[in-house]
């Protein structure tokens, strides 16, 4: 058992002095506010936050970040990116996957995520062909949530279709494809792989509605059992449009009519909604997975967080593509997309209500619903997941209460952070993941062989 | 006569390796391309860019950053930020402008921008006197740009009424007030107080169609000669429909017909434009002045970048209140809000081009032009204001030609910048300004005083 001394912390939606926390295995024990330190604490300064989680992640896209900005003949979109991101993972290989998911693990560390769903679909060998291990890819997540001490959520992607209507993969997706059986083994193969990361969890990904069909859905149903399943849905229009000529239904409609979506589910984007879709997404408590920054980079469009957040919808953010990787960010482009629709300041807040924090507890609340861990809250019973901003930064100076978090979001470019815990272990020191350097070096080499 | 030779520059457009720059007192005096270093040269390994200039900023609200987002009871925007930001100002004296300045200005240096217009407005003393020295918050500028080495291009703003039809000032807003008379000496007590800082350019600014009238224009300009002239224009709903109710027209139709616009004008924010008064505006030469990070904070509304790019609109890009500070962060959210908007990737670039070039390159030429300084370009003649990136960041390692700037402005946080001479000298070594440790530590003691 550990002993810490927090001189800020955010508990129960408020930010509070003097907090006394104990952790047994990676969990905390007991909280205790507003008492003195004991002589064993390790005396933590600065204001800490339970680490949020990043509930979206395709960890190799990190390699292509920037790639794909050039104006193409004709219009670019989605689409056009698709097909740059395509051409690059053509050349990876599991090692090349560990070192790129590491580095993107430890941006995510040092910019305030303690957790990542990974949304893992690049499966199989540069023919499409199986690894002998069918979970060697996932085992590279894992190897790189291991070294980099991030609490991981591994969601296998099951991919089985090019398009609505049970199209054939195209080439570009020969590394994802799986059929029911397969898919079965590589969910069996990914738990094993998960074995050595303290914590993980596996859960399930049907990748769209695009990649799979009606049948499949249920199966992946039953194979996750009680675990998230994250499904991309809606991001585009013309996803929309193409899901409506195939089935008369737009995609989260279809969903709802064909799957029992609730609170173990995440639906990721979800940008186009009518009111009627919006409206049965937050009662279902399914989370809305929103990723502004790649929503912005791909100009997706304007989720309507405003009015899914006050008719009591769960949300939460994720990193998605990692073109950049930052909490602060992430929260920033969301509440800022809303502002730009509305020409309205502060819309993620109730009346009274710092945007920072009510933003930062939202996203708490919903990723570690996404997560399907026991994190997001200094609580007992949840993993001693610890973010500590530094005070004296520029932006954060002189400052107190909620308007510390408007600060660490609006005001510094990212969250100032000073130390990372995950499960209690410090993996962050002076802003710095602790083996920052060797994951650097190692994503350098790869990319100037991927690239070069 | 001090010689570098840049391993990567942007010149004319594009990336070229092995440049050859003499600087004689600041100013680019030679450039070749592709020659050997010679014996004498500093070796500027990286990839060097012209800084970027900031062609709008508030300096002394970068120390309310993230201070004014608590959702008040009626729909907060633009106008409920402004009573914060009168609160906050109420009590800055000279000095502690000056110290605030600092800091903007260091931040400013160490994320890619190497001039600034400070758009001044905050003259008076706290009651509203005028201090002995009518221009003694201008001299606290000029010293924070002499401190950091930042290159100044000063704008005295003239504030003269509280709104629309001359109203009477409000309270909040006697600090900022003057009448042709003691305007007059306040543009000459700003061309003494810059006499310190090298290359600096005294223009001027009315403040808004609100607060001056028409008669003032003429005087404005007048005092101006040949200096830059910016005001700002069209940032909000209201302030279009109040002046629609003044005078029957929208504000930059009525500007237009009340005064020579022309390239030696800026046109702050801009938003809200008829195609009439956008094409006017390209048409004139005039610089739209975007501040996308502020803009986005303040809910005023998206640019229509695109057209206004296409139609041959010069634009260039500020950081305003500064509520964050860096170059990547305003090009970004500029061409993220294009994207959102118009569900399309790589807007502002032309077809084949890449979106971090264009972007760059056009807020360069439209910066230079805003600022009234030779800078902008590696080039003779031109100030030697040099960018250096560190392509060993993750963001970077293994790209080249374009692909540096769209990673650099896409995929890192802030540019990684690695050092920084403005007229030829080092401010940023190692990507922290060499002042960095005395500016922050004496705006943190400012800040515990203003805000404590």
């Amino acid at each position: 058992m550990s002993s810490l001394h927090l001189e800020q912390a955010l508990i129960g939606g408020r930010i509070v002095a003097d907090v006394a926390v104990t952790v047994e295995a990676g969990t905390i024990a007991s909280v205790a506010i507003g008492g003195l330190p004991a002589p064993d604490a390790v005396r933590v300064a600065g204001l800490t936050l339970p680490g949020l989680p990043n509930l979206h992640s395709h960890a190799f896209q990190r390699g292509m970040a920037g790639l794909s900005e050039t104006r193409g003949a004709s219009d670019d979109s989605f689409w056009t990116w698709r097909e740059v991101m395509y051409r690059f993972l053509d050349k990876l290989s599991p090692d090349d996957v560990a070192a790129i998911a590491a580095q993107a693990y430890a941006e995510m560390l040092e910019t305030g995520f303690t957790g990542v769903c990974e949304f893992h679909y690049l499966h199989h060998d540069v023919d499409g062909g199986r690894y002998a291990d069918i979970a060697a890819m996932a085992s590279a997540i894992a190897q790189a949530a291991h070294e980099t001490g991030i609490g991981l959520t591994l969601l296998p992607v099951f991919y089985r279709f090019g398009g609505f209507g049970q199209l054939a993969p195209s080439h570009g997706q020969r590394r994802f494809i799986n059929d029911p059986d397969s898919f079965a083994r590589l969910v069996e193969g990914s738990r094993k792989a998960v074995s050595s990361v303290a914590g993980a969890v596996v859960g399930i990904a049907p990748h769209s509605l695009r990649a799979v069909g009606a049948a499949d859905l249920e199966q992946v149903r039953r194979l996750a059992g009680g675990a998230p399943i994250h499904i991309h849905i809606a991001e585009q229009e013309k996803e929309v449009a193409d899901c409506l000529a195939w089935s008369g239904q737009r995609p989260v409609e279809w969903l709802f009519d064909h799957a029992d979506v609730d609170r173990q589910w995440c639906l990721i984007h979800a940008t186009h909604l009518t009111l009627a879709e919006r409206d049965a997404i937050a009662a279902s408590g399914a989370v809305a997975g929103l990723c502004p920054v790649t929503e912005a980079s791909l100009g997706d469009g304007i989720f309507d967080g405003v009015a899914f957040h006050e008719g009591g919808g769960v949300l939460g953010v994720g990193t998605d593509s990692n073109i950049q990787v930052g909490a602060a960010s992430e929260l920033r482009q969301l509440e800022y997309s809303q502002r730009l629709r509305d020409r309205r300041r502060a819309r993620l807040a109730p009346v009274g209500g710092s945007v920072g924090l009510s933003l930062y507890q939202a996203t708490l609340d919903g990723g570690a619903r996404a997560s399907g861990r026991a994190v997001g809250a200094i609580a007992p019973g949840c993993g001693a997941d610890l973010v500590t901003l530094d005070l004296d930064h520029p932006a954060l100076v002189a400052r107190s209460g909620a308007a510390l978090l408007d600060s660490a979001i609006f005001a510094a470019t990212e969250m100032p952070v000073r130390e990372v815990r995950v499960a209690g272990q410090r993996v962050v020191e002076a802003g710095r993941h602790v083996h920052g350097d060797v994951i650097r070096q190692r994503f350098s080499s790869v990319m100037r062989r991927v690239l070069g």
